[in-house]
């Protein structure tokens, strides 16, 4: 099964309103409730933090211990299996800083193409590094929250609504280990514990209005969704691949030690019904340099950093990861099976994204979903 | 005196490593250590966050109290006033999100005419809203902390240490009261607590070869500083100012209701020497249009989040608050008395940027400094 032993992504739940939200793995459809089946207090603190700055032997051996009890001592860890459907998932991190990247190469030339028609679609630093920016943290929600559409200027003198409501079917990769002011980071698989799903949802009238000269703002910091459950890299060994060939060759800092590009497969999904199969193996910038980059500069990281690969589009059109480049900009508007058209979301749209990787022995891993329902502007 | 019963500023102390860092406001050259002085535990978290969450009714009578006591009941205080010179400083708030806007018209036009100089200098958008993007909060630093010189691509091919590290006078304004996900801000004096100073440190170099298209991202990232005293708006009354004349009329949610321009004089102090007097009162869009922009489109605000006005720049020459604006670009180097010359910064260099205010019956607010000095790159 995908959610089997191979799998254990780390997610944070409760039973009820009063109680303090939990951490635990998932398994099968039970949620593990490790505060109970480990004894440790760590898992008891509302958020995957506290767990997540004490590095990587502990990430490691958490694992070893939880995959261990499962397969060999199931009557000892019954008592604190929780079926699903008595839990409530909450946001599983706590997030510290949010980046958000620009790694596709089709994503990053589909958006030029658009918003600078007399230009070169990509600009003269985009293979030189993986271009990125901040994103705001405090709306970094759970997957399920309802999505205000938002309002703002539109265009010179336009006020209103969003008539331009968009998705981002992005990967996104959780910090664990901190690093002090004016450090570069280490190694990746040292100080990133694992990945979530992304829906960087976008309103493209209000970007394209305020985003020169300093970038996305009010276009984007209204919401962004990510997936309840943390894979953690030590799931996805089977998924690891060597990643785009890139031309120029990077920066010393930026070349690639070890295979980190992910052959993950999304599904972008509306009302349910499949829009798009986004692959992430094709991405050009890999999340180690996405990290190296961050860092280079001597920013520090903390625990709870979430950054995020950009847009994921592909090559052919059934693989790209927002609407602005499936309906090319609303001129293209997609056809839904129950007869509707969408240039953008109307409100009502629920947008789903879903993933898988290969896992050991041709077992699928699942990363889940993360889902979100656009409601009316207030 | 300066730092007498009208100011009063908060900020984060300890008497010694080992000592959870406490509230405290000063008063002339001593801190009241708040948990003691009003028995209140709120006081003794680490962080002003905690008593700001409480909201301004919390704020205005705190302050009372404070000013009462400090006038009528000297002896009960006096145990718990420590002289400045026992303590250690600290960051004050817990940084939740991080945003820098671009609200002086001076500054954004000499960095238009600097880095696009065949185009307008500012851009259509420009005087429609309060151009602003998110910078990264882990980053924001205390008073004295030392810069580390970054190191970056600073165009194709080139990596190094910036070789134009500069600094940005700002005004920092400290939000306590939250709002919900998909709610707009209420007053600006409701959710805003009070005033730090701010230097956003920046890497021109690095800035000028990543910015296109998504924004400033290493160029900033590695470190913003602020001042150790938070001035509570209530502080303020006699520097409020209407704010400059606006043309175009700004839209509905950007109206201004009440007075929030600030009449804040700022030096900026290179090794001591002062370069340049950039006066705050002649921003184009005041702090509470930063806020009802910031939050229009429903993003909501949490307890600790910091926003900035940007470089604050006058019209006159001696104004600006960054060294490209000051040498432009570093083709005409300021000369600084003790003979040498800066285009930008250079390692060793210490930077402070202090501000006043004219307080009640003629009075001086001062707001203190914000200090740092660059180390050189590792």
């Amino acid at each position: 099964m995908s959610w089997g032993l191979e799998n254990l992504p780390y997610g944070v739940f409760s039973r009820n309103e009063s109680e303090i939200p939990r951490v635990g793995v998932r398994y099968g459809d039970h949620v593990v409730d490790l505060a109970g089946a480990l004894h440790d207090e760590v898992f008891a603190t509302g958020s995957l933090n506290a767990f997540l700055s004490r590095g990587p032997a502990a990430w490691r051996d958490t694992r070893a211990v939880i995959q261990n009890k499962l397969s060999t001592d199931q009557t000892a860890v019954e008592p604190h299996l929780i079926p699903l459907d008595q839990v409530t998932l909450h946001l599983p991190i706590e997030v510290a800083d949010y980046v958000d990247f620009y790694c596709s190469l089709e994503h990053a030339s589909n958006l030029g193409r658009m918003f600078r028609p007399n230009e070169e679609p990509l600009k003269p630093n985009w293979r030189q590094l993986p271009v990125g920016y901040h994103g705001r943290a405090g709306t970094v929600v759970a997957s399920g929250t309802s999505i205000v559409r938002p309002s703002g200027q539109r265009g010179a003198g336009l006020f209103g609504p969003s008539a331009k409501l968009d998705i981002e079917a992005e990967v996104g990769f959780v910090v664990g280990t901190p690093t002090a002011l004016g450090d570069r980071a280490g190694r990746f698989e040292d100080h990133v514990f694992g990945v979530t799903l992304v829906n960087d949802w976008s309103a493209r009238d209000i970007q394209a209005w305020e985003y020169v000269p300093l970038g996305p703002f009010l276009g984007k910091s209204f919401a962004t969704s990510i997936s309840p459950w943390i894979t953690p890299l030590a799931a996805l060994s089977q998924a690891r691949v060597a990643g785009r060939e890139q031309d120029p060759e990077p920066h010393d800092y930026l070349r690639r030690q070890e295979r980190w590009g992910l052959d993950l497969s999304l599904e972008v999904a509306i009302n349910g019904e499949v829009v798009s199969r986004p692959p992430y193996r094709d991405m050009y910038w890999t999340p180690d340099q996405m990290l190296a980059h961050m860092t280079v500069n001597g920013a520090s990281l903390r625990t709870g950093d979430l950054y995020a690969s950009g847009t994921v589009s592909g090559a052919e059109p059934g693989e790209r990861g927002s609407l602005i480049e499936l309906t090319w900009n609303g001129t293209e508007p997609l056809k839904l099976p129950d007869g509707s058209a969408r240039a953008f979301l109307e409100d009502g749209d629920t947008v789903t994204i879903t993933a898988t990787a290969p896992g050991p022995g041709g077992a699928v891993i699942t990363l889940g979903e993360v889902s979100g329902t656009v409601v009316p502007a207030r």
